[in-house]
């Protein structure tokens, strides 16, 4: 299990707070806690926002103030949109990541802390994290939602891995499926069809004039032989240029 | 100016439309496109939804399909939660990035695609584009909001392009060779092949027997969508269409 915990300082939201939940659960962060929510917890607005990540609901906790909530944390990072001249580290989400993945690692509990969806966290809530978290943004609109924050900072936190998250999102996938699984064609099927093309074009005088005709065959290989098609597409196009070879139905 | 057009086809609540446009405006991405919106357009729910990103609520515009929708994009990545087996390049957030600023910086257009909040898009949505885009997510609870999804992709964006430390996003620097100057044929170019195919073949009786035509228009769309093609090879294509549908010489 994940050791991040998502901080929600004086949330006003219920609905805000069920997305935060969801967001976390897409990316297998469970732990909540909430300081002083505005509207009390629970909250009827946050199921239904949640669409589904209840666990994470029904396991939030409740603090009165933001020391309480982060007292068994080893690392805060406090989230906001200026940096405030605090003599404090600054961190990108990614840079967010990786400092805090390698204190997970080694056993530490990390804390990340959100401030109301208003004002954000005020001088003295940051002052009491460890570090500041900024996501960069338009300089001339740069007030995120505080569920897209949250999610921005799991993603970046899950994608990252590691051995604390236990592995337990779905691995990126490849950029490019196996030829193998998929049945790429061969070279040899494609040669095929061009030969197949030229054939049929030739017998209408594609290949025209002469001086021209070996440029013509080199750009029908050069588009053939683009990379991907697969066996079965190759088996289709010649059957769709058997078709084409045949004079129209009347 | 991004050159980045986020696609929301058949979105359902505007709430979610109006968190889509904040989300945008957050990371500098003004494009937004909307096709056939459930509720009609403009939805009353997306203007408080999008707390001040009313620029590009107001430049948003409405297509009647996918296909209308990304006519000028250059490539095309749909969004999906599974990757259905298709063979299509699949990306993730970040390669995504990496593989579409690329182009970008080249000077073409990329468009980024969205299902309905509920279903996701079909197999015929993603058909129509050239490559998938997954965010790696709780294999038990994989389903992300919409603007969640936005927020992940536009921020990954953002960041890759230029973006500094200090909590400002630059924007990505701008483009020398115009997309046509690429060479990268537009959707609509490849449509056109497409639709000149299916009608010769059509006249052919390819298309045979009726309950087997779905799948194969599909099929066909597939093949000829496979990322790459430039603008001139399309014209070659076309060429070759024209030339095999001719009666031969003699």
């Amino acid at each position: 299990m994940s050791k991040l915990s998502i901080i929600l300082v004086r949330p006003q939201l219920g609905q805000n707070i069920g997305m935060v939940a969801r967001a976390m659960h897409n990316f297998c962060v469970q732990d909540l806690r909430l300081v002083a929510p505005r509207d009390g917890w629970p909250n009827p607005d946050a199921g239904p926002a949640a669409s589904g990540a209840d666990c994470v609901l029904a396991g939030a906790r409740v603090f009165d103030s933001l020391q309480q909530a982060k007292a068994d944390c080893h690392k805060s990072y406090a989230t906001a949109q200026h940096i405030r001249g605090m003599l404090k580290p600054v961190f990108t989400p990614q840079g967010f990541v990786e400092d805090a993945h390698a204190l997970e690692a080694a056993g530490a509990r990390i804390a990340l802390v959100f401030g109301p969806e208003r004002a954000g966290l005020t001088n003295e809530d940051v002052a009491a994290c460890d570090a500041l978290l900024t996501i960069p943004s338009n300089p001339d609109f740069g007030s995120l939602n505080i569920a897209m924050a949250v999610s921005i900072c799991v993603y970046a936190w899950a994608v990252a891995g590691g051995a604390g998250t236990g592995g337990s999102i779905s691995q990126p996938p490849p950029a490019q499926l196996s030829g193998d699984e998929l049945g790429l064609a061969t070279a040899q099927q494609v040669d095929g069809l061009i030969a197949h093309m030229a054939e049929q074009l030739d017998k209408r005088g594609y290949f025209y004039p002469p001086a021209r005709a070996q440029a013509l065959r080199l750009t029908l290989g050069n588009i053939m032989r683009r990379p991907g098609f697969s066996a079965q597409e190759v088996q289709t196009l010649r059957g769709i240029v058997r078709t084409l070879s045949k004079s129209p139905q009347s």
